[in-house]
């Protein structure tokens, strides 16, 4: 298990930089006074295909040598790496294939599809997926890029958290959603080195809490198929992302289904973005647990923007 | 008639700039490649009351003399002068009353008061906003800050354009909605000075389309109640607003209310960022004349951002 460092961090910003944006900080007076902290949101539901996988998956399609690239690359994915995945290779000019959970939104398939991805769909479950992609990869012979736990993920992840403390000059604690934990592992790399000061917190759907219970178990537990509105927080940790968790997470918080939809609502309201229930679930933990949040200046990374407007959670109990 | 000064825009600029947002421009490849332009959205959604109201709003309170100041500030208005001048007033410490149409959406009344502002209710047409504001104005001695034809709330919205040509590098136009006109003849204010080769382009729902009329006819012709979805733009054309529409406004589109819908669906869905319904008409225009913008660098302002998230016009057809 090679673990990524900071300078493969360095590394992957360097990469990666002509084919992201660099999100904006956004921040709403009246979530402040909410919640008594000093929040900042960092947008990355604004990266063109809307979430932060675009970091990690383009650092890993970029990396590629050109013989290597010459026959793709391939992944599964719950939404949100594949479409990512896609756009990376659509710039680099390479194919794509992607196992995907029939159950996934239609506005995340019609992205993958957008950008080029060829999807095969299996069963809603981490076993049904993974077997269907055993046999996708053996199939085009692409390279594996795995949603979270591949070091030149996690090292592209990890460069929001650079762009997050240079945008706000420093932040007393970063939150964010724990699905895989690429994006937390990717946090935890960076701050590590650049701010060890900055708490690093993780935020789980109660309905899909396996990393909260590896947590305090002190090792892996995986569900095979949990469900939340959550979606795109239903894979468990791996040996890579559970390394990051163990070693620099400082507390797991989760909050309910119910929690995380006001969270969601608000946001929309407030900050005016669009983002997915996933992304939520940051703030609906500092609001369910005010003390540990009240005073300091919190990091929340809004992760997706990838939602069907047609089906919102708040709009006749959908 | 006192028309504003490209210096007193300068000044308003200094005036408001500690207590407004410099707004961050966005774009998207898929509108890019929709539309054939190169499109760049300013959003003023941003702002903290939710629209770029703030700017003129902030620039009449924080320039009155203490003993005026005391007296507060009244207004009527459709919405998002009202919570902007409600903020600006909050900001400052003094009273401000607003006169409303009863059918405003809930969302902006909920956003005056959470701000303090005092609102009467009147009928939805201009004859009766008016007759009730002159009583509520008697009644309480405040400052009258007309939402648009004050030439304090013009030289306040101009502002949106001078960050607006400092960020993008320059645009070959800006588009912005038409309503009483205040956005307009600021982005004018702005340009005819700035960039005087920039075009100024007036965006407005088909079924409110007194400004396009009167753009044609060359003198103001004003409806009385008018009804669209763009319930940001009910109001008529006054004299300052139509002296900077008939000298410095290169063109006027207009759009109707399905394609003003589509517009919103996929500015939320590719920008995603929460704008209201008037904030969609530019897009709209665009898509409707591609000839007109196709090759160019456009400006998009998104206007405000207050909607009822509860009714969402393209779910059940509400």
């Amino acid at each position: 298990m090679y673990i990524p460092t900071y300078e493969d961090m360095l590394a992957a910003h360097d990469r990666v930089r002509p084919h992201i944006r660099q999100t904006p900080v956004r921040s709403s007076d009246f979530l402040n006074e909410l919640t008594g902290a000093q929040l900042f949101f960092k947008c990355e539901n604004f990266q063109e295909p809307g979430a932060f996988k675009v970091r990690g998956a383009a650092n890993a399609v970029f990396g590629l040598s050109d013989e290597q690239a010459r026959r793709g690359v391939a992944t599964h994915s719950s939404g949100n790496h594949a479409s990512c995945l896609s756009y990376a290779a659509m710039l680099r000019g390479i194919p794509c294939n992607v196992v995907m959970p029939r159950t996934a939104p239609q506005a995340k398939k019609d992205t993958v599809r957008r950008y080029g991805g060829v999807i095969t769909e299996c069963e809603p479950s981490t076993s049904s997926r993974e077997a269907t992609f055993a046999k996708v990869q053996e199939a085009t012979g692409g390279d594996f890029v795995h949603p979270y736990n591949d070091p030149r993920v996690i090292a592209g992840q990890g460069t929001c958290a650079r762009e997050f403390m240079e945008q706000t000059g420093g932040l007393d604690m970063v939150v964010a959603p724990i699905g895989g934990g690429g994006m937390i592992s990717g946090t935890c790399l960076t701050l590590s080195r650049l701010a060890p000061e900055t708490q690093v917190i993780a935020a789980e759907p109660e309905q899909a809490d396996d990393a909260y219970r590896s947590f305090k178990a002190g090792h892996i537990i995986a569900d095979d198929a949990p469900k939340t509105i959550a979606d795109g927080l239903l894979v468990p940790l791996k040996d890579l992302t559970w390394h990051f968790v163990k070693t620099h997470v400082s507390e797991i918080y989760t909050a309910s289904d119910a929690e995380i939809v006001t969270a969601m609502k608000l946001i929309w309201k407030h900050l005016r973005v669009v983002m997915e229930p996933s992304s939520a679930v940051p703030l609906a933990t500092v609001l369910k647990n005010p003390g540990a949040f009240r005073g300091k200046r919190v990091g929340i990374i809004i992760t997706g923007g990838n939602v069907d407007l047609d089906k919102l959670p708040w709009i006749q109990g959908v």
